[in-house]
């Protein structure tokens, strides 16, 4: 069995990685920590772990190697501490957004700061299998993915990957999240009385996962709107581009059924008739696949890509399990089988 | 007293109306009709009226003369009996889609067949007092507003007015809404079960709503996006264009400002600090608010504009009343003070 | 204009005080409290009072005195002011639960600590006007209500009113809330990830609220379980007790349409067809009704009685309006029309 | 592999199976029928089957032989046919009440309604393992189980089988539901405008699934009350008993923890800290866990029994599976691994 640990496993990140990895057939869960949880059982704080482990909760202080160490700490972490965990974990999967950038002086653009270990961001691949399969193959470190940096690379992907938009037109996203973006921390906007029956566009530009989309599709000129929706889980990005000239549908539907035939965890969605025509977070609450979608007015080029995504899953934990099935060279989709569920 | 009937009194639409109208104090309601819940009291079909009215459902074939005539039909009623209701109401208010639009062949572009009365097309007002206040005082028949319409026609509002907006750039509208939208019938889709938890963009362009944007704005490049949340109430309009070169952000405070002044139910939201920073429709739920926001790119000109209405008010009933209020020489807010609930 | 002023403003229940004063046509607004938002506009906090009112907030400190003072602070601190309190305001109305007992043993037994000021409990009034009416009309010192004891109470009073149940058998009272109970600081549980989608069993019994049930009704043997479900306004009391022997539906039917006829706000929803057959808290958000219902088992004298409030009306601010009302002489329901919003 | 086929899979039961059998690793799903969406995918009906199978829905009279014949239809249809199902599947599983009862008598003092097939009714056995795991292992034929008697069921389970609850006093359940126990189909109050933020009592005694908590456990003095509240999926019952004199909290506890070692999918929820400290359904969305709590008056003997499942897995499809199981000689818990969700 291969050994994992979970520096900071209280979070819902954390706890949706323990869901996954404590079901893993070929992974045995040593440790997961919490300052704040510290000696409490993880069920008491992740009560669908209940009867599914009697492990509770340790220091960081006292975190022993293991073959793969999962970062699950808060942004800003990692970076000030990569050195001594690259000695706990001979691999290292990082959920956070520390090491998500390759280049220095990109990354202060959009954090705002100097990265504490620039010399490390080079050594980690982004763990998006969707666009790294190979190299994740044979990576030791490998960053997370922002879920909303996700939903949004993987709506524009067929698009980018087959040439058909124009990037000199600028690509509008509107992101449309659930609560449980925010942490499990929650901040005074969290309290069900303010948060229940919203639709509340919290970031209209400059979102950091913006920077994600920038790098790993090439698409400079893009903007992601953030919009906040009554739903606890998923994410649904609605691109807006403008095809090349010439571009029709049948070249869109070759292009996504491509990327869906590559990639085991996306499905194109686009039925003509049924409730479920399109992508929608809903359906995929507890599962890593990404639905794509797409519509194109083929009178003015206007093409609105959909993706949707949960953003526990294919948008942080599930794609990580991804990344390290990959990394050990087990099937991609160990241990990540669940189906969603319908209705939820 | 002035008297007041409603042609089709249990939809939502009609609901809203009724209730507003049976506190309005300067009207007296007669008669509202329903075939499928004939004989029934309202407060059977709309339990807020309990204890508020005795009215029983009438037969549409026995409405009597009234001073104003509310028609709250399904679309495409109005229109081939639009000749015997001019009999029946002194002054005709259509809550439906039938004479929004100005011309027959528009019409017939944006939904799908020749009008069945183009004659009455230009007797009719577009019933948005934000644009056509001093026409409305002497009009005798008025069209309702898509609600879809209203809340994309206010966000650009400020911005078109005041002639900000580069119009050769295309406009994207992202609108967000609620489920009493669809209407009481409801459709597969609306099974609590199937719509609770949804982020679904059911429509990514060609909305019928998109014409009353261009007719009313003269914004020829723009789509409207329709994205199904979570919600009863309310609709959130989001939309991206792009600003005419040199214009800053005290242009934009200066034309909302100038908006909000002007109109009675408009608000401008946009605070630095508190959970409410932004339009949102939570807090609108039976008011006739507008609330409008934005955000500029100054660097790029991108100007994200939003517009946050009850979308069975604002959207629909209310407006629906203020248009009364303005053909009847009221003041305009008569019977609309309802301030919104905080939290909801 | 009579003067009032609201001692603690910024909660849920000091906003909807102001709501409803801030339209209320015999009352003028003076200050409005809060520490934490000192010298922020009224609708930073309550953002559907935008464009309702220019008032900040003041210190406590600065409290000028008025007609009717309003507490609309946690439990706790009005009795140990209450001498100073009395200097500001002719009249009191305290929304939190410092005087609502009567006897200083009895409070000591449900609260766990000693009275700070028992020799003011008797100057009180319970105010709830539909067992006190009278005495309210005289009153200068009201307290406020309990939201679960108001619908219990409300649910319980046309059955104990008439004399129809044994006493002498256990009563449970069923009480399912929404989060807006948990006031605006909220709770850990609070955070819309963790409060969405609950059926919460909270409190098995022992709440607090039980103690002005005991108090009120003379209902000794009662218990309240408190289940926390997925809304953000609302009520419903389902109570289980034993008629006498030989009770029947007629009387129950008399006895509920009696207490709906000597009380504006009391209304019996019991309805053999359409959707709404039962009293719902959904659609009594922001008005002030009380809806009650009730299906007896003849078979066995098993009646279920049935009660929906809007806890922030009804259950708390509403019905301290209409206790002002009557203390002062005016119409209850004045400043209280709003019918609730159908559908929502 | 063993062979199995669902008759009636485009409901919400139906669903649940398929989703369910599609991965479990001693079956395969051989058909799955609808009238209705006669050769349409599954997964266009299910979205969360898309790219999980290739198999359409076929007509039920094309039904062929199976190992395991799973019945989901509407209530009343198996009993007329179950003569030719009993040639089609070597054991049978049915979902609906057909076979719920052993006493036809009793059938149709709940039902109302001659048996069609009572001849048939003792060949059943009552479909919940934890009351009758050994007549599983060797049954042929099984009845499901109703989602409310199984939260009922379970939640008095222990202190039934410890004989800690006095029988002559009344016990009186208090059932939440979701909107997916309204079926696929739904009804009039199922469209989300009027479904959501309900908390509905609809039903204050009298539901059918009161005859299967009489039959199962022999309390005879009980009534289930039925309350809808905002949810998809979920059941919470909430009982109300005496416990008999001198049971203390220990007792409890011990019957409590007999039954949870007894049982795989028995969890005891009973914590003094944390969010999660009684039974909630939200947390149980897709697992087949019945999480059961309790809270004592040890002053007056008044016990508060709480389970919480997911209505289409412990309460349906879960149990079904889990019969399969024990009916095959398989592990239990096959199939039924999925650990539920957290947040949600």
């Amino acid at each position: 069995m291969t050994t994992v640990s979970i520096l900071g496993g209280s979070g819902y990140g954390g706890g949706e990685l323990l869901r996954l990895l404590l079901s893993h057939p070929h992974v045995e869960v040593k440790q997961a920590t919490s300052r704040s949880h510290l000696g409490e059982y993880l069920y008491q704080v992740h009560p669908n772990l209940r009867k599914r482990t009697q492990l509770k909760f340790s220091d960081p202080a006292a975190l022993e190697p293991v073959d793969v160490l999962f970062l699950a700490q808060p942004h800003g972490q990692a970076q000030h501490n990569i050195e001594q965990y690259a000695k706990l974990g001979t691999k290292i999967i990082d959920l956070a957004a520390d090491f998500r950038l390759r280049d220095a002086a990109f990354y202060k653009e959009w954090y705002g700061e100097d990265h504490a270990a620039p010399e490390w961001l080079s050594k980690f691949v982004y763990g998006l299998p969707e666009l790294h399969r190979e190299e994740l193959k044979t990576a030791n470190y490998v960053s997370g993915v922002g879920c909303n940096a996700t939903a949004s690379n993987l709506a524009l992907l067929p698009l980018v990957k087959a040439d058909l938009i124009d990037l000199s037109s600028p690509v509008f996203i509107e992101v449309k999240v659930g609560s449980s973006e925010s942490g499990a921390e929650g901040n005074a906007g969290s309290h069900h009385a303010e948060r229940a029956n919203v639709i509340r566009t919290f970031s209209a530009f400059g979102h950091r996962h913006t920077a994600e989309v920038i790098q790993e599709l090439g698409v400079k000129n893009v903007s992601l709107t953030m919009t906040a929706v009554d739903l606890v889980r998923g994410v649904l990005a609605t691109a807006h581009a403008k095809v090349k000239s010439g571009v029709a549908n049948k070249d869109l539907w070759k292009a996504y059924r491509a990327v869906a035939n590559e990639n085991p965890f996306v499905r194109v969605v686009k039925e003509q008739r049924g409730i479920y025509r399109v992508p929608e977070p809903k359906i995929l609450a507890g599962s890593n696949y990404a639905d794509l979608g797409f519509e194109l007015d083929e009178s003015t080029g206007h093409v609105v890509a959909m993706s949707a995504i949960d953003n526990l899953m294919k948008g942080a934990s599930g794609t990580a399990v991804q990344c390290m099935n990959l990394m050990m060279g087990w099937d991609e989709t160990t241990g990540l089988e669940f189906a969603g569920l319908h209705p939820i």
